[in-house]
């Protein structure tokens, strides 16, 4: 019998089991400055207190992706130690603001089993929330990974697949902001000309920014996050592995991309949920990471008169220019060069 | 004559000497949060204020170890700049807890000073604390280092050899740490099911996790520290020195091996004594550190219903696994996988 | 038409034309743990709350040169995106503390321009400030830098060539300090028994220490400047570019080299102004830095009994020792080893 835990295997999920998560965390501007120095973040609602004021929150709110890192990272003992891959997210809402000085915890609810056809590993659907100190839901997504079995010889569980979230609707966007006036967006600091009504669905940004990626930044980040799976930081068991060196966490790849898009969605402060999400490749140390966007939906939300939704695919690619907006090879088969292909809904100020 | 700190040598060492030491250091949140980014902790008292309230803490304390390390970094540049080895240390006792705010400095004492047979160096032995801004002690410790001589024909010193500080009994253990009810203690979040009474004396746990060093990485770390050993940062000069490469600094190890045994001692969330400690190989970036620990003693606490002492040997290991608890080659002669020895003494929530 | 910025060209800009940059920072204790991580600064007066409030601080203020690159960060979007070089600064002038909790903010003013004999570029040259949240200057700057033109056919401007800043008089240095008393002085503390009146003009200094600059590292300082510049973080261009490899940040070089200098410097707890400084020689990651001073000047200051002004030059160098104090390869010609040649004030306690 042991001490040490080797997470569950996929055996040991039930459709409305729910899991607590350890280990609760405070977070601290010290964890905003680490969060600059990884990502360059530029947005200015995040920057500085004053500006974020000026709008009308308390302070600077931490990083909506920090809160999902945070928050994800809780899961991995418990969900994803045996993943073999993790396959998607969807229905991901920011609900509330976190400031520094806030601690998060985390609860999931096993949502659906199905066992692959090979009969190794099976699919585990999970929804899980992040709560802060006063058990006030901060954030909220449903997520599914694929999972080893304990024993191939396990009998297959029913298997019961939810019905994953469609496409979240303006409506359904969280109240993890302020309701604020156009007019008071001072566009100079902010660092973009560019609101609301300046973008059109259909338009195609090439974010032209890429940044390299080093092992030690991955791992610091990872780390930081408490996120403990261990593809990320050993190298002498994933030297001998699948891809012959340790695999970047995939969210560390969201986050750049949604510090890349600032060159063009400069003035999109609130990243305010995910529609769906895949990491379509692995990325490496030694990577270098580019975006590009299009824009697929712009809507009005009903009692914000001074912001609008953008709906914006960001792709991720690495090693290789924007330029042509690159996606598919063939078919809706990815390009080997894409990473990341993320639905998600931005705000933005709109024009007075 | 010259400006420049060149460091005391053996012969400037007297029995007696106390040294002031430089720079006195203001602990944050920034600090904590670099901290958890180096080494991934998820120790629940360090990780969240509302955990460490719920124990009788203040607010979640500074990490053991990164209190230990700031006081041990404003040492170097008065003991071991031209320090051969760090022998070892003992008698280490927390004291009372550091809380972010608080200012660190540290005096030592020189308490025995004994020439090689070579006569080219000799052995430095001194006691240091640590102390807050109130001048209040929170750490001290015995450590002894060989220090080369200015110059071989200086006459040797009088030989005085303390006697070292044998292993701390449970009684000598500081104040580091409130006075808790082990029912107040929530193991879901603290992510252990393991409490005192679960650990038996000669228990052995493979920690099994396994984290890479980077360069940048150390170098982070140490520089956090204000520690000036030029071995861990300077590759021009090591490059042509005994490994040919920036040695880690021995302290990252222990910080890394302390982060590694959460996973079988989820619940030691106090460090609370070094009975005694050596790095008996170097270990370098690239390297891949494991740990494993056995249980030595199981102490309960006069005056402490709700908290048990566990006595630990914690082995830091590089580059295999520690299935099989690596130590000795042969004899008493450290297999050369084995990078660090720890005894001490960590503190545990009892069952209600 | 693009979202994007591609930033501005020789052609963008004119004689008096004045730039708000984006985005205002609030600085915290994270920035200045990262700082002290980067760089391993140990001037007491950054490191301590209580040593600085011993001499008439609030508290810790944030260093001089992380204030320097935060305001030196914004200014990258606008006026040196398409820059080839950055020529010099000149005048730089630290006006007030920035403690941690202020927010900062830039603002340029362009007073030269001059299109260069081939044509194909320009000198911009600019004088940078910035401001708190109450819109109190703190730092002020003249930068020379060479700027691509969008278009070689594009009309020379009429030449405007500022006259750069002369080298600052000890009355024009700024407020940026409080009013000492150097008996308050502990240099036990402060790790320095040289004072003021222990310098004499003439005097060199090698300052022994080098460290070793990764990749990983001054991409985390640039980030957390939020400079954009893509020199120092897209390998996948900078491999096929000039240097074939990612360029560091000047700044990360002149932040190396002050906080070398505090051995043989530490009390020179304040860097009050540059006189004039320029890169001579880029470096990457690889390279070990060194660094030695002249002491080219010292004055007492009007009204402040307790402190004086050392004027210095430090010359940052890499991969060779300092000891022989390498500067110029013949007549005014930099060595190879040479990056860095800094002319700029300190200040320092006086005896008592």
């Amino acid at each position: 019998m042991t001490k040490t835990n080797s997470g569950n295997f996929f055996e040991d999920f039930h459709v409305d089991m729910e899991i607590f998560h350890a280990t609760p965390r405070t977070v601290t501007t010290g964890d905003v400055a680490l969060y600059t120095a990884l990502y360059g973040g530029r947005f200015a609602v995040q920057s500085a207190d004053s500006f974020a004021q000026s709008i009308g929150y308390e302070r600077s709110p931490v990083d909506d992706l920090l809160v999902f890192h945070i928050v994800f990272g809780k899961t991995v003992p418990d969900i994803s130690l045996n993943a073999i891959a993790n396959l998607g997210y969807a229905g991901m809402r920011f609900l509330q603001p976190v400031y520094p000085g806030d601690t998060l915890h985390a609860v999931s609810r096993v949502i659906g089993v199905k066992e692959t056809s090979k009969g190794d590993s099976g699919i585990v659907y999970v929804s899980s929330r992040g709560f802060n100190q006063d058990d006030e839901p901060v954030l909220e997504y449903v997520r599914w990974v694929l999972v080893r079995k304990r024993a191939a010889a396990s009998p297959a569980p029913e298997a019961v697949v939810p019905t994953l979230p469609a496409a979240l609707t303006p409506e359904q966007l969280g109240d993890a902001v302020p309701f604020i006036e156009a007019t008071e967006w001072n566009a100079d600091l902010s660092g973009s000309p560019h609101f609301f009504e300046d973008y059109k669905v259909g338009e195609h940004i090439d974010h032209v920014d890429g940044f390299t990626i080093e092992e030690a930044e991955h791992q610091l980040a990872t780390r930081l996050y408490q996120n403990t799976a261990k593809v990320h930081f050993n190298q002498h068991t994933e030297g001998q592995g699948r891809f012959g060196r340790r695999l970047v966490y995939g969210g560390h790849v969201i986050s750049m991309v949604r510090s890349i898009t600032f060159n063009g969605l400069g003035n999109a402060f609130h990243f305010a949920a995910v529609n769906g999400g895949r990491h379509v490749n692995p990325a490496f140390a030694g990577d270098t990471i580019y975006a590009w966007s299009e824009i697929t939906d712009a809507q009005e939300l009903a009692g914000r008169e001074g912001t609008g939704a953008l709906r914006v695919r960001s792709v991720g690619v690495k090693n290789r220019s924007c330029a042509d907006f690159p996606l598919f090879a063939e078919g809706t088969s990815y390009d080997a060069s894409v990473v990341l292909d993320l639905d998600y809904w931005v705000l933005m100020p709109r024009r007075g």
